[in-house]
């Protein structure tokens, strides 16, 4: 189990399971004055059009799991949403700073809470991350977040795959923001929420 | 703008757009005795690990949307689910024809709203075909749908990108489902549920 390059630029490291994150870039550029060099050297590698944007198609170029499996779309869609700031459908480089640090705690996190080092993260392993962020959520609602957010379907016998970073990132944000929704619409703070179908629909249909 | 074959696999039609659903299978082999040789021919094409049965993997490898763009996991693994009716994990020949009619079916009724033939389907068809399924959303929870299944982000401008033929179908089995959900749980037909935090999450999270 190693944290590795990905082996096409370069072959520092065996392929293997990493969190995932970006692949490094392949050559070293001069940065802009006052900036991060090694930030810099990042954000051109993933714009390689050059046009000092990332548009969502190149993020999901330069983003990989640990099993070199690329980022879902709705992940990319997710990010690409937090860190454009300025609403452009872009990430320019300034944009990109945030975004570059918050996929590095991710990575953290999710080593942290891949005890096996197996690259994935199990139903048991979810249980716990889930739960050390203060969700208290049921077996039952666990176990359809399992399986939801596991990387194939789940057969009739034995536990779902696990989860891959990406997609571990995406069930946090989701259960993060429905949590938080249900909290809103909790006025009277009783546990309990009155919805219309369009109230429903969407609380629903705004989670990413 | 024609619903043309892949052209890796021999070049029938130029690139372009079509509805989206199964590259062509390359070679052609005999069916077993009483069943239908095209649909066995796919099957083999799809199976490529000649393991007569098929994985989400197989799957996404051989479905591919309009504009060649692969289909998302999470639409893979709702297929997977529909039709694997024995929860193997897997599809077998049988369970395959199924698939197979469904996607057909989907190609239909996504080139019936894709009125303007762009290959995707944008706000307005979108609207359109929702409501003419009988889902009565707001124009809020319309606009909701059409960000969170359009391929990229939407900008501070304009309108967001369409929706592909996977995510299409995702978005319709997604909002059926959450409807009936409501439907469901709406027992005095009131047009209103009362939902505890548990009951909430399940609720979404059950969906696709």
């Amino acid at each position: 189990m190693s944290y590795g390059y990905n082996p096409q630029y370069g072959g520092q490291a065996p392929p293997g399971h990493h969190a995932g994150g970006f692949a490094p870039p392949p050559q070293q550029q001069g940065p802009p004055p006052g900036s991060d060099p090694q930030l810099w050297q990042w954000f051109q590698a993933v714009d390689t059009d050059r046009s000092n944007h990332i548009s969502a198609n190149e993020l999901q170029q330069a983003l990989v799991n640990g099993d070199w499996s690329p980022f879902d779309l709705d992940t990319v869609k997710l990010l690409m949403t937090i860190f454009d700031t300025d609403r452009s459908g872009t990430v320019t480089f300034n944009e990109f700073s945030g975004l570059w640090r918050y996929i590095k705690d991710w990575q953290n996190v999710f080593r942290h809470f891949d005890k096996d080092k197996s690259g994935s993260i199990d139903g048991h392993e979810l249980a716990n991350a889930l739960g050390q962020f203060g969700f208290n959520l049921s077996p039952q609602a666990l176990q359809l977040v399992e399986r939801k957010y596991a990387t194939a379907p789940t057969g009739g016998y034995g536990p779902p795959p696990g989860i891959t970073f990406d997609r571990f990132v995406r069930c946090c944000v989701v259960i993060k923001q429905l949590t938080e929704s249900f909290q809103r619409l909790d006025t009277q703070h009783s546990g309990w929420v009155q919805l219309n179908y369009d109230q429903f629909m969407q609380t629903v249909l705004a989670a990413p």
